[in-house]
């Protein structure tokens, strides 16, 4: 199946891809260039991957040039292996169906350690600043040293599985850009390939960093095959959901051994990171009896049903050590779940979500011994006066590792509007230091989202992200606002809409009410008509000081007289910047 | 004109309206009470008015009933008398246009006070519990001593033109819960009497608390008319606006004498509160030379034009204790203008700004002297972190009269979805104690926002608004929360979505998914199926712990055991409730 197919992204926006080259030719870091129309240029981060790069032939069906394999080749501490074989169970499946199969990739051989651990966090250790290193390093505007130093610390990771060569490496972590990932997952067994593909093209051209592939159901394997050949961002899984789909969806029929086996089966395809409720303890269970939502996670409602079937501790905590050592033969990052999180505002920060973050910080510890990369996971429903405290526990429990929440909404009674309940608390939980974000789409709790649900997810917490960035004065943040906000006060609309996070978005609206294409050159806005601005008073009063060369001050009093004269002579009118609420 | 005119509200929500009756009949305060499946109510505040009470029969041509006639009339403090003779120009026009003025209302006699101060202020100051304090008291669930005692020391306002007797009194202040303005207002010639009417019924039933008719251009006087006469919320106004229709927009030629006959005309229709931008004084017009952004409210660019052009100081400033006076007389309600808020993160905070608010305290102590009630506007676009700062300074330098702030925006790079930006703000700022939120909608900065952007912003801030009063602790906020939740835990559908802020949102999402009528009260969600659920295991050790009335904690650990072989005996399958991001 070699047939180029070409996905069914555009990008509308007047941005050139761009690359930054670093130490060595094949560091080569994509962004998104927005030339201005007066003549300046500004250089965001960009997360669409090759797709947006003209010079790119989109082919989802060969998948994404494997931009890491030199660099993970030439480290000599991994080899190819025969791999587990791919049952028709991985699929939930028990027959054939020619149909589906005619979208296999062809079979891979999987890559391992052949020795040591081989995460970033290990070279980091040994002081070695890997080509990954340097590369998101290079889109964050720092110096590689300080992702070394962080990813030392395991202040912060960087998904890398050595089985994804496609992904453009990344890091996570509070010293860094707030991070986004979006949530993606069949739906549906009529879903075709390219579908599936366009989700996480779709969510990582607005913005997202990383996507989670949350599949249930059949088609399981190729599905996240699928996804992972063609995407440019780190991929993220909840392991347990397949595990409970090989045994029929019954919790009790859990076993380790299954557990592992499709951590293999994952960790051989390049899953980046996975989602593991190893915290939910046996004696935990019983802390939720008395809330108001119970258990809403997904893997905890699991896993507390396994614990509760035999009486036994999570076979993810005793087997943990086990499992650190498979992390660290592919590079997989934990993002240790917080099973036990609130489902509701009643139910925050208490004693059951507490003691579950106490044990992930305990296996994070663990973790550290094996070299893994470590997040850990975190709510969920929280109300704004009780955000801090979940942040503030975990950098002390966790040792500094980075944290990914689910929001958190801090209101329940907003359903159809979580996306924003949530960027609320998505925004401040940012702020305080958290290092990625999970989306929340306007469907939660009702239905699953479709692709404008999607983008409106991507949407509200990409701004939430950079309001972040902006309060955490991340060096550089403040540049993107500055270039809008220069491009507004100027009337450059079309800068204006290029510069924003959805420029789609933004000339419709401005479009509705002023069509025009002069319109959008024009000094004036659809509110008020050609007047004299604003800006142009503060430009007099700033050509005046820079003629008669006073200290701006003075110039500004004498200025002020000599204005009152001439702007009476020019008709005396001012632009009046007004939208309705510019009251 | 009489002919019975339905307004196009529609509340499909099963809810019913239900009145708290006080301690005379007179004073009958509306509420939402929600029946829920479970036998249960949840009684809310209402906005909508008089609209949603089957009994009443709309008629927007003979307007609301007159609800605080009795109580204005007698306290035997003001009267009616002859007013001021409306004008061609008040509707900005030179002759009469026989199609509109179809629409006037008959000739009103405005009434004013015979002596004294006759604001809420000055009766809570005398010890004077009014009914409409005992009205906004009732909607609040506190004692009438609390709204009394917040109004005497100019901690909260209770905006109620004596000429607007139509309003549901309701009470702004820090103490209670946080409030919500829509700006409304004609954007076209064409709009007719039942549009202009079904702006401010549409904001009002998703919840604005007060709405703003900026109006301009033609027709404002009598647009204004028909809004009162139909508002069962506090009308705002920006007299400013009106005054420069008449000088033809030119801000030079605007006089006090301008300005105080349009604060008479509207004192006269009932306006109950004006922003008006008394504390943009000459010397900090060259502070704004340096800003990115420089002057970005209407209001203070036409102040700060008047300024320049005359090189006087601002006449609202120099006359402000005659208005005083007049607000007096009517009991009008400051809104005092931020005319130097910032219009991009780069400017917050700056000297300009805060020089402005320092004024606004002055100007908030004179107005205090007259028995006025005083709200102080403030900003706009302010990154998170800068945010807590403006609560602060604006409770030290104006005594803690209420803050009513717009937004503010955390960034400036998402225009098209300003009122997400914003409302992360307006969230973190009503915490930190702002009385009012005026709101955003998505066309902030774009264009005229239509009805599903009014929708929009409402709700977004509604969202804002009541996470605030959940993080303030407000008596009675999270009952709302625990309704929903225990019914989302429940799998309560409908009760879901009745308790929502947008119940017909919440119902067509979910329905989009599952559409079968028996699918909303069945115990599971679109996602997972019919599964045993984790309420039901939280149940069953909750039952057990009953049972055998053992200490809960002894009762969950046996309990626990006791489960193991019931859970796996009954299948042991737990529901999932998964959506998506329920990792």
């Amino acid at each position: 199946m070699t047939d180029s197919v070409s996905t069914p992204v555009h990008d509308a926006r007047p941005a050139r891809k761009t690359y930054l080259v670093g130490s060595r030719p094949d560091v080569r870091v994509p962004m998104r260039e927005v030339a201005l129309t007066n003549g300046a240029t500004v250089v965001l981060y960009d997360t669409s991957g090759p797709y947006t790069d003209p010079g790119h032939v989109v082919d989802v069906r060969r998948g994404l040039p494997a931009l890491r394999a030199g660099w993970i080749a030439e480290r000599g501490d991994t080899a190819e292996y025969e791999g587990r074989p791919v049952r028709l169970e991985d699929d939930g499946r028990r027959s054939a169906d020619p149909l589906r199969d005619q979208g296999a990739f062809p079979p891979r051989r999987p890559r391992r350690a052949t020795g040591g651990a081989v995460t970033q966090r290990a070279y980091a250790r040994r002081g070695e600043i890997t080509p990954e290193m340097e590369f998101a390093a290079l889109r964050e505007g720092v110096a590689p040293e300080v992702v070394r130093a962080e990813l030392a610390a395991g202040r912060a990771v960087l998904p890398a599985n050595v089985n994804h060569p496609e992904s453009e490496p990344m890091v996570i972590g509070s010293r860094f850009l707030c991070k986004v990932n979006a949530n993606i997952g069949n739906s549906a067994v009529t879903s075709s390939i390219e579908e599936e593909v366009e989700k996480m093209t779709w969510a990582t051209r607005w913005g997202a960093d990383t996507v989670m592939d949350l599949s249930t159901g059949r088609d399981i394997h190729t599905t996240r095959e699928w996804i992972l050949r063609n995407s440019p961002v780190p991929v993220g899984t909840v392991p347990l959901y397949q595990a409970l789909e090989k045994v029929g969806g019954d919790p009790a029929e859990l076993t380790y051994e299954i557990f592992r086996d499709t951590v293999i089966e994952q960790a051989e395809q390049g899953v980046d990171y996975m989602t593991v409720h190893a915290g939910v303890l046996l004696r935990y269970v019983p802390l939720t009896a008395r809330r108001k939502t119970g258990i809403v996670s997904r893997g905890g409602s699991i896993m507390a049903a396994w614990c509760l079937a035999h009486h036994e501790e999570n076979f993810l905590y005793t087997n943990f050590r086990e499992l650190c050592e498979i992390f660290a033969a592919y590079d997989i990052t934990w993002s240790l779940g917080d099973g036990l999180r609130p489902g509701s505002i009643a139910d925050a920060n208490d004693e059951a979500q507490f003691a579950e973050l106490r044990t992930q910080g305990e296996l994070t510890r663990i973790a550290a011994e094996y070299d893994n990369q470590v997040m850990n996971e975190g709510p969920g429903h929280v109300p704004m006066h009780k955000i801090k405290e979940n942040v503030d526990l975990q950098r002390e429990l966790c040792d500094g590792a980075p944290f990914y929440t689910l929001g958190p909404l801090t209101t329940d009674i907003a359903p159809g509007y979580d996306h924003i309940t949530s960027a609320i608390g998505a925004a401040m939980i940012g702020w305080y230091g958290t290092a990625m974000l999970c989306y929340v789409t306007p469907k939660e709790h009702l239905g699953l989202p479709d692709r404008d649900d999607v983008k409106a997810g991507v949407i509200a917490y990409k701004i939430a992200a950079h309001a972040a960035d902006l309060a955490k004065g991340h060096p550089g943040a403040q540049a993107w606002d500055d270039a809008l906000s220069d491009a507004r006060f100027e009337f450059r609309w079309e800068d204006q809409f290029n510069l924003s996070l959805d420029p789609d978005t933004a000339r419709a609206f401005h479009d509705e009410t002023l069509p025009a294409e002069p319109a959008k050159t024009a000094h004036f806005c659809s509110m008020c008509g050609p007047h004299f601005c604003a800006m142009k008073i503060t430009q007099d009063v700033r050509r005046y000081a820079e003629e008669r060369a006073l200290p701006e001050s003075e110039a500004l009093a004498a200025g002020m007289r000599e204005k009152a004269a001439e702007f009476t002579a020019s008709g005396g009118r001012v632009y009046l910047p007004i939208t309705p609420s510019d009251a």
